[in-house]
């Protein structure tokens, strides 16, 4: 059957999410067309076009914002400690978290030159410029090659400055069975293990 | 943090989806931010908008069309047989096997009186004054309470005319293992069963 043309453009858009196929894009198109109201309609494309053109990113840390940014303009923010993280996902996954009120630097990526992304291209300039006030980095990247690399040199150009470095510790996650855990997240947190009781 | 606003509804229309839940939402909200170029949110947005506006119901089979119903006014279809199914869904997922040429009726929802969703609320008057040219009605309904009421209701009320009425066959899917199949499946499938060899 030939889908009507928004109906088949709708499917398009869908399936370019990742984790989503054919099927699932279909079934969505379907439910937009017989089971959303009009008005939830209008509102979900209001909201899809007003992303890109309301939705601002910080000159200082890059997190998305409409005029002001949450975090670098936020109540009782310390600033003094800056966590870099890769993308707005990660700052958004540790916000949510409640446990962190320091600042957030967001690289936009991570080194990987086997797809060409070299430190060029991302956000590490702007980093340095806003070390003044800075005691504490802590770097929130995530494990693999990758995330090493982009660890390290930025580590490496922080050498000369007078900036404690720390990382996230790696290990096992609260309430997870050791079983599940992979060789080298095992091997990490061994290597990190904590006094729990002194002899 | 506070969500940017188009962010938050974003998020908000992504959870109205069935199997959508918060995170699923907020993943989909980011990468439209993140990943999406421009132009594809644009595209998004407008065939979301114009799903709405462009796209209309075949008076007769109550399928989506643009202009002229897809099914009815379709080439080469048997004008004889009408299939009638519970949603547009259902229509599709018929239409895509390639399987069937005649004419669809969309019933628009099954009978089921918890939910208060009584005949008159299903498009069965329409079924009924499309009959002339009927050699052949399909009952395509799925399974269940619900969907055998329907059944019967529109069964009962063709007693008086000279139309055959099947309904598609209940059985293993093919290449399904029977230790898969359920109880009521197994059973309808044995009841069923087909002559394989005469002996």
């Amino acid at each position: 059957m030939k889908y009507p043309g928004p109906f088949l453009r709708l499917i398009e858009s869908f399936k370019t999410f990742p984790g989503v196929g054919e099927k699932t894009a279909l079934r969505m198109a379907l439910f937009v067309v017989e089971n959303m109201e009009d008005e939830s309609v209008q509102l979900f494309s209001d909201s899809l076009a007003k992303v890109k053109t309301d939705i601002h990113f910080c000159d200082k840390c890059h997190m998305m914002m409409e005029t002001t940014c949450p975090i670098c303009e936020g109540p009782h923010r310390d600033h003094t400690t800056l966590m870099v993280v890769e993308s707005v996902r990660e700052a958004i996954i540790i916000e949510n978290s409640g446990s962190y009120q320091g600042l957030y630097h967001i690289l936009g990526g991570k080194i990987d030159f086997s797809k060409g992304v070299e430190p060029g291209d991302l956000n590490i300039d702007s980093l340095f410029k806003r070390l003044d006030s800075i005691k504490e980095i802590i770097l929130s990247l995530s494990g693999g090659v990758e995330g090493e690399l982009t660890g390290s040199y930025i580590s490496e150009l922080l050498n000369d400055k007078d900036i404690k470095l720390t990382r996230i510790a790696v290990g096992i996650p609260v309430g997870s069975d050791l079983s599940y855990a992979d060789k080298r997240t095992l091997t990490k947190a061994l290597n990190n293990r904590v006094v729990y009781k002194k002899e």
